[in-house]
């Protein structure tokens, strides 16, 4: 009988050509699908979330198959950790209806952006964050990223490459929170500042794009009502660059209660 | 005119075989030494404040050199940054007392220990945590640790090769702080518990056979009163094992004020 698995997992992306299998090789779902051929013997093909680029981490991505293997499903987590290299780990493993799918069930999805404000890297977490120690205007970036809240086509805040043919997004929170960072912090250290973005979907390059756009308007660059005027644009050029990859983790993808969606599948059923 | 400069350095120790330069090759104080070459062409010797064995990890190492370079003392950090490799940077730089040395000038070293008592290990943080998912007796640990408040004769807790000729510290405090972890966590998770440890000086090893020896306690092997008992043994046989290098961390070196050293040295020299 075949059974759907969700599974939530962490990877650190620093050695990894992305999430998705492509032709370059080495990705995080190449490595998992070999875990579960390893451990079940089947030729499975995974389905993430979404895509993370090369260099992106992920605290909670999510994926799912279809296996017609019986372990059980409280066994596969440390049965797959065994055979995952020590950068990817499954944290949670639960069964699913065979309709559920782990991008088009998702309801809403969070990425965080993290920027060493600090003058000196923290060697612990540069993997995992932009160095940007020139002063930013938070109170700014804070009232130019308000802009990009509620549905609208996000155009100038995706790649040109996207192939998607419609690029209107909800994006239903975005917040920055500055922790102040360390004990002994020097009166020029302005901490770690991440920003927060939660939405229905989101396109290619989006987060980087629009965290690359708020970084000028931090630096003062640009003025905060400018992240309006760029979003009506529907234009790429509009916007600033693309910020680097290493900052940026795929923070947690939500679904309805599991009881919810079986509740619907029960009815759809009968 | 030769000056003395006191720098202080976090690092992820995982690539090096520890802080004090040894035949095998590439340390910490290689590295350092390296930059200052590259930067001011003078081969100096620099001086730790204590070595790290390989793959323990420092968030404010501390070492001291002289050096017949005039470069201005608050150019210094960047500049050797620039020199160095990502896993290493120097976060402080200082003038001071050319009688000042990091180690014999040192008034208290904090180490921290990290253990994650969570089911499965983060990946961002596992270079840097003893993962030990099986349940642990924080509280038996707590009074474990007190039995080694105080000033003694710590051999039991040494390496068999230490070359100090005595084994007398004094340790000031030692604590154990539970970080309960991410949300979301189960009800198997014990969160994060970081055990930090103050004292005069450490002996070869010693952070990490007296953690070894309390994990015992907080598996239940070891009651927490045998802590005084080992002590007393004077016998490194009557401890538990060493625990890993990674969770360790050389959390900072404290000095007098710099102020009061200053106005001590003034007073020497007049």
């Amino acid at each position: 009988m075949l059974r759907n698995l969700l599974m939530t997992l962490s990877y650190d992306g620093t050695r990894y050509f992305g999430f998705q299998t492509q032709p370059d090789g080495n990705t995080v779902q190449d490595q998992l699908e070999a875990a579960i051929r390893q451990l079940t013997g089947e030729e499975v093909k995974i389905h993430g979330s979404g895509r993370t680029d090369a260099g992106v981490h992920a605290r909670g991505q999510t994926f799912h198959f279809q296996t017609s293997s019986q372990i059980p499903v409280e066994r596969w987590r440390h049965a797959l950790n065994g055979r995952l290299p020590y950068d990817i780990r499954i944290t949670d493993a639960v069964e699913v209806p065979l309709e559920f799918h782990s991008r088009r069930s998702a309801k809403r999805k969070t990425y965080r952006y993290s920027i060493n404000g600090n003058r000196v890297f923290d060697v612990f977490e540069q993997p995992y964050q932009l160095h940007h120690p020139g002063y930013l205007d938070v109170m700014a970036m804070r009232e130019g990223l308000a802009y990009l809240i509620g549905t609208h086509d996000y155009t100038s805040f995706a790649s040109r490459h996207s192939t998607k043919q419609s690029h209107v997004r909800t994006i239903y929170e975005a917040r920055i929170e500055v922790d102040p960072g360390k004990e002994g912090a020097g009166s020029h250290e302005q901490g770690i500042i991440h920003i927060y973005i939660t939405g229905n979907g989101f396109l290619q390059h989006m987060v980087r794009i629009i965290v690359g756009t708020l970084l000028q308007v931090g630096e003062g660059k640009r003025l905060p009502e400018e992240m309006g005027r760029i979003l009506e644009a529907k234009d790429r050029a509009a916007a600033g660059p693309t910020a680097e990859s290493k900052g940026l983790m795929l923070w947690k993808v939500e679904y309805n209660e599991l009881r919810d969606f079986l509740a619907v599948s029960d009815n759809t059923l009968s």
